[in-house]
């Protein structure tokens, strides 16, 4: 492949010259840069673009942290957010942490290293103390992490009311809900905590079970709705994300309870998969395009310099009424 | 931040050697490496990787292309991909190509330029001469490219036999299958093929539905799924992907049909979102993990050129009984 000496040799000028030409670092003459363009192309020479970049700090690559990219909201976050960075110019890279710990602290070197120009992260499991020390573009979704860190969600304390309201409107009498492990630091608290606040506040019962942290697969739920069912049989309402409740109605079709008439559930997240479900599910939906959206929104600002302000960015979630609270 | 020039300045040695050092590209003694390890440290230097590999041709980045994200297949695939190009000291940068055709060019551009050194394609919309022009690292997943690309796959004709079988066991008749666009040349055509065939030979009806080409989205499936089932009410047994399966699932549901009685229905995929799902879905399991173990390491293997004769990796699918064909 021709290198950049061949181009200078063959358009007569300097290395520096064409070196200046490429990365456009100083003056060079129309005459020059013609000739330059000329031998580019006569010898299909390809400039290395993110080795220019990368001299000046930009690799023009934003990558995204979450604990595994199979579970459908971070599927549908990733999707919506590549395209958004494609739209302004980005690449986008990932990185699952939910097999290895050090992951973070790796994409954090990179950050530091200039490989990436900005992280987008769904985890922290990291000393805060170690985001701290980093003054770079980061955004946290879902996540507090520490105060220079902007933070993109929904408003998680309308979508628990709301779900609790829904559940009291069906004359629930013992309601469970699964919620993440506590030690995450999340907005996400928020709607376990309201949830809960309103259901009690009207004298029902509350069943709650924490997941253990950052495990998220299909087979881990199964286990643990179907032993949640065997010992609490008589709950007549639910709510948890998206394959958490699809997982508890199957356990409960399985031992023959009808749903509605027998048990009410109500799915948070409320991703594109949960619409081929029968019977529909009723939902708090997050909108997860906008999520998506406005991340790359902050963390270009953030890149860019140009708005330090937003701190947390907070969205609406929507209620969508199915046939699992009641027909 | 410190540069080089400190370094070199603080080690009491040229820039050179330093560079040198960091670079592995010539003699260093172990006196002066000692001197500029202890240097790098005091000052905190971290020397640009990622430059540095650029200027060996080395990014460390291997590029993954879908059509969409959010798809559970890929969603899957992509998930395990990047767990093992991490494991083999890759990053994964990722690109859905759903929306706009010219990606795919980028992305090839991005190849010459050495930007990324790797690229697993589970897309293939340009023309195959753009791609027979590049002799670079390309793997193809499930698509038919060139001969110069080669291909990772299940064996879709076991699959698409074993479907039939099962739907001929349980006493069908008339038979819906559901295939992705004609004009896409990938192995996948092969278990259309062998599915109807099978069921042909022993005299059931059969009736394909050809969807649009690159629309895998749910609400694309609902619209599909529910005017197919208004024109043909008396279809009594269905094949189709994970997401198309469930779609046709809740269509028959809501129009009174009883699963398994009335209607058998087998999914294509198996991704895990289907254990969720009741009844028990009877299904073709892809060994998503297998296959992008296998695409990582063809594309290693290209990358470092150490084995450049597997044409097509050929895994085995999994039939897994479940309550949509019989109880």
């Amino acid at each position: 492949m021709a290198g950049i000496k061949d181009v200078a040799k063959l358009a007569g000028v300097g290395v520096g010259t064409v070196s200046r030409a490429i990365n456009d670092t100083g003056y060079v003459s129309q005459e020059a840069k013609a000739k330059i363009d000329a031998a580019m192309e006569e010898l299909h020479y390809i400039p290395n673009e993110l080795a220019r970049n990368l001299y000046r700090k930009k690799s023009g690559i934003i990558a995204v942290l979450v604990p595994t990219i199979s579970h459908p909201f971070f599927a549908e976050f990733i999707n919506y957010m590549e395209l958004e960075c494609h739209e302004r110019g980005y690449k986008t890279m990932i990185c699952s942490t939910e097999r290895e710990k050090n992951y973070e602290s790796e994409y954090l070197q990179m950050l530091r290293q200039h490989i990436v120009e900005g992280i987008i992260t769904g985890v922290h499991s990291l000393d805060v103390q170690e985001y701290l020390e980093i003054d770079m573009p980061i955004v946290a979704l879902d996540r507090f992490i520490g105060d220079n860190i902007p933070v993109v969600s929904v408003d998680h304390r309308q979508g628990g009311m709301r779900a609790a309201r829904e559940l009291i409107r069906c004359g629930c009498h013992k309601v469970a809900v699964f919620q993440e492990a506590k030690k995450v630091h999340s907005p996400a608290q928020a709607r376990y905590e309201e949830f809960m606040r309103v259901l009690e506040e009207s004298g029902i019962e509350t069943i709650s079970c924490e997941l253990e942290w950052n495990k998220s697969d299909v087979a881990y739920f199964n286990q643990v709705t179907s032993e949640f069912f065997r010992k609490h049989p008589d709950v007549d309402g639910m709510f948890g994300t998206d394959l958490l409740a699809l997982s508890y109605m199957k356990a409960a079709q399985e031992n023959g309870k009808k749903i509605p008439e027998d048990l009410k559930i109500i799915a948070y997240d409320g991703t594109d998969i949960m619409d081929a479900v029968y019977p529909r599910m009723t939902m708090i939906r997050q909108p997860i395009e906008k999520l998506a959206k406005e991340a790359v929104r902050l963390i270009v600002h953030r890149i860019d310099g140009t708005n330090l302000l937003d701190k947390h960015i907070e969205l609406e979630s929507t209620f969508i009424k199915g046939n699992t609270t009641d027909n």
